[in-house]
């Protein structure tokens, strides 16, 4: 049973209840756009094609999606059609149906639906098995309001009944269309010709196919799920912010099913890919963003954020930590010591067992192993050796105002208290800087550099006094 | 069917299970005194007045309450009454009613009952009518314990019958008492003479108003509700944060409503009014307090605490910022950008796209648009220009150990790394201070400011070698 | 009914589902071993002995458990065996028997079981009365998979029934056993003699002695409980997870019994001792570990980290500030203010109202009262007088890159921005420092000292262009 899947994404919607001037679909669950997750999950139950169908706010959406990366390393074609006006799901589908080659099964999921499994999917395709029309069902409590599947005896679909259009017999009934189905791309392309708009509303509705099929005598089956969350849709920030939580959820359950140990699960925010290694442990409230990977026995503190950064292992990143790698990344190295309060920027790299404590920025640095800024202090553009001890409130002045520089301090070199190294300049191995000197030139290996003016004394100083107020 | 409302708010008693000095009515929820949730929320019904029976701690209880303000832009009328000694419910409004005009309809609320809304008390007054005794009652799946509400045939309200006067059948009832009433001030007054207090407690108790009322032929009413947290009182820490987290809860699908995005609506606490344009989102694990008013598209970091401040539209606060603008305020200006790390203080003005980063504390400034601290630094009881860069690590001395003084810096200066700039100063327009300078005089537009030692070598120094022991 | 209780714990299970490097019952829960619990649980019922069986990580786990000081101030006995291989439950306790005194009651635990109450073990043992098998119990709604227990008409235990040996009859029973049982040891050694391993899984079952009890008339009672938590074992991340919030919960309710008033009951984190005085006020997401006290009337802001620490009556500590006081502890005097950021490490010492603000780091120093330190400042080894203003950016240079140094700053002194005290240095009472000083010889009290580069003009000074790039 083997057949090629293309996959149609609805993203035309406006989204309202939102109340955003971004289209509904673009809005981040996890990090990612609504649309992204689905197209992800395409990807995951091997789709040929996804053919996105954008409306409202059409250029954003087609601006704010990417294919993703197949297993075979190739991306996913990804394709995008315009709806406008926009006339019911099944003028929807009808805008994507040109480019649907017909010996596929056309999976019709939403964009704003984000939580959908692979595994769910792919039972779909499975039931569809290129021949059928195969409805996602999902068993729900209390269905009032929601269109009813109808069942013959052998269990294969009748009808989807519309709760104002339902017996009592039927309003009885809990399994409800969730809005996805596989459908073979032959039939689905005849069956959409046949729709019409004679109702209420004046649209055209994808629903519709059932009635054909089952007037062609082709068979409809039903892949029924109780996991509401699988095919909650988007429609409103409340709803956004449940499905995050929801999506959090799972990611932390993942984590800990791998041996992760996080604090509190409900205190966890990834919004990206988070990567552990043995015995990692995660206090409460932080959050990773973009790509993390945390070494084996690494230790993460309360509150920290941390994005784009790969952390050796044995670190310790204490409470209050900042890392945000972005492009450049940020890498710790194995056994380091960070924070609390600490700040790694873009392209810091630290070696073994480097410290930065309280109240340090590092930006564009690299530090090599046994290295430490423990307090108050700024290194930028700096190039710091093994080693090396720089010392609290000491600033890289990397800046001249218009163009930036670097600062070399070589290995051994010992940076007193307050300095300021003017870039660009070279502390030369094993030197050491006296505290409160501005350093601007080069200085020698091994030297003590001071800049600093001599201790004068003003003797029986009288201190202002309070001026009245 | 209108008619004057006066409410009665019973704040006299002790709150022995809260085990605190603080009187129990003003114990904070959402950054409000209990009571002040009541006296607002009458102030939303248009009461005319408001009466607060006070009793322990009568002092503190008086003080720490406000008239709100009326949509009239008038100051609701709030009066005191003391209740001492403390014996019952009746007795406390016994003590009210001097002062409560006989052309109204009394409102009886507690002041340990903070989230009743204005709606519920709405529809228990126009049940009321001026005419009638309308009690507030609560569906409660296990009532044991408390008073029921039995009714006759047509509705109205028999008898409130004490739990353990109950027979088996009374008991089976599930709907109590809430303890808020709305009555006929005039009749209320001749029920309040005819109490006694010939029972076990030896107390008045108010609700023995039903009996006379049904004695005397006024119709009594109930008007029943089944959200139990708009009847919850406060009793002890665990209820009190109980009804916190409620609240909390409330405010923050009230602003989802409006379109705000939060990461995690559980992990959100608002203590007093925050106001969002368009497309704010908010991180997890953010405090606001007082007034503060997110501009659109403002995007607050995971971890803030934000207090009285405004922020322009665009801003981006990243986490771990402080702002406290108390009463003299914080504004940032539209674009800005500020933290993480940074603290923003009372008085801290800045204007367009200004750029406030790690380690940053600003207080009592002001800075023109386009100005930069980027790293550890401070800026007190300063004028900053458009477009200054403040160095690394740069402290305005304002404080000279008994006066504070203003340091200007103006437009398109650049100030080094870990200068002092010695107030009063002010460095002239264009002008550079170098890197470690202490500046103690006025500097002159387009100069270069130094005041820093020569830089000396002392080669091969030989640094100091760790002592044993 | 007085007789000896011997504790015999059961920990020498790997915990394979915990995927860690580290033995089960090592892993933390509110900062102590789970089978540290066990132990100190065992303490509150006044046990005679506890031996705890290793098996899987004999070594770390022995080195990993203290024995807990008695009411009595003796610490309670300590023993370990080791188990190798594992055969089973009643192979396990069989290792225990030789060094349990046969005057006894033997309490058998589990070392991943850790939230069991004291109470309900002393019931267990009173039951138990010195001669019956008692076993703990709990009613579970879905029982489906556990041993249950079948009673007879009088409410003794006849017999633990495996789920797969259960009738239909006895599937309806939810009462399961929960692995706890207290038991005379005298009677337990005659058992454990009489236990084989002929069944599936080739084990010695401990269980097996109920058959025992039953057939030598010996009464087996069961206590019942309903609260799962008691009896909850940790086998996964995620089990781990539940227990701690479960712990968490607990620990918050006892505060708020106390009087102490939580922002957030969910979100405060205690691993260790919280001793709280009247009126004290911990805001959300912090964080206490080991010994902390704080003083009456404290106030402890949004994200705080707090480690052994003691903090004065009146204290208000600010948002994200970290303390963390390890051996040699924190204390923080009356009426202090601390923080936002800041971060008092080992062996700060801060009298009355001193006040530490934002960026300051205060480690191994003393302040006397009504020191302030309150802008972007390091205090290291240093003793500070009385009154003291430390200025913002300054910093004690305490390490000369091989030895740590004392810096004194006496009485009165005012310390201006960004000065550099290189220690060994005082700070002569009543002094004062010129802002961007750096100090390297001791200065007269009364004295005004400054260091620091007489201040220079280059007019029309041309700063850097841009380059090209």
């Amino acid at each position: 049973m083997s057949f090629p899947v293309d996959v149609v994404v609805m993203a035309a919607g406006k989204g309202t209840r939102m109340k955003s001037s971004r289209p509904k679909v673009l809005h981040r669950l996890g990090g990612r756009a609504l649309a992204q997750h689905v197209i992800d999950t395409a990807a995951r139950v091997s789709a040929r094609s996804v053919v996105v169908i954008t409306g409202h706010g059409a250029e954003q959406v087609e601006a704010g999606l990417v294919a993703p990366a197949l297993e075979s390393g190739e991306a996913l074609k990804l394709q995008f059609v315009r709806q406008e006006p926009q006339l019911g799901t099944g003028h929807a589908v009808q805008q994507a149906v040109p480019v649907l080659p017909d010996d596929g099964v056309t999976l019709v999921l939403s964009g704003d639906v984000p939580l959908t499994r692979p595994e769910t999917l792919q039972a779909l395709l499975n039931l569809s098995g290129g021949q059928r029309l195969a409805l996602l069902t999902l068993d729900m409590p209390d269905p009032t309001g929601y269109g009813r599947i109808e069942r013959a005896t052998d269990g294969s679909v009748t009808a989807i009944v519309e709760h104002k259009d339902a017996s009592e017999a039927q309003r009885a009934i809990t399994e409800i269309y969730s809005g996805i189905m596989a459908v073979p791309t032959q039939l689905l392309r005849g069956w959409l010709a046949r729709l019409d708009n004679r109702n209420a509303q004046g649209e055209y509705y994808l629903t519709d196919v059932v009635k054909f099929a089952v007037a062609d005598g082709v068979a409809v089956q039903a892949h029924r799920i109780t996991d509401a969350l699988q095919v909650a849709g988007v429609n409103s920030p409340a709803q956004l912010a449940e499905l995050e939580r929801a999506h959090q959820r799972r990611v932390a359950e993942a984590l800990m099913e791998q041996g992760v140990r996080l604090a509190d699960p409900a205190r966890l925010d990834v919004r990206g890919a988070l990567v552990c290694g043995q015995d990692v442990e995660i206090d409460v409230n932080c959050v990773f963003e973009g790509r993390v990977e945390l070494g084996a026995g690494v230790r993460i503190g309360a509150n920290c954020v941390i994005a784009n950064a790969v952390i050796g292992a044995g670190a310790v990143i204490h409470p209050f930590t900042h890392i945000e790698g972005e492009k450049a990344g940020v890498s710790v190295g194995e056994g380091a010591l960070i924070g609390p309060f600490a700040r790694l920027r873009p392209g810091a790299r630290l070696g073994r067992e480097v410290h930065i404590g309280n109240f340090v920025e590092v930006k564009n640095s690299t530090l090599a192993d046994g290295a430490k800024a423990n307090h108050l202090a700024y290194l930028g553009d700096a190039s710091v050796g093994e080693r090396v001890n720089y010392g609290a409130g000491s600033i890289t002045a990397n800046y001249d105002g218009a163009n930036k520089h670097r600062t070399v301090i070589e290995a051994d070199v010992h940076v007193g208290s307050n300095c300021v190294l003017v870039a660009p300049v070279t502390i030369g191995a094993g030197g050491t800087v006296g505290g409160g000197s501005t350093i601007t030139r080069d200085t020698p290996p091994g030297a003590l550099s001071v800049a600093r003016g001599r201790q004068a004394v003003i003797p029986n100083w009288q201190r202002p006094a309070k001026k009245k107020g």
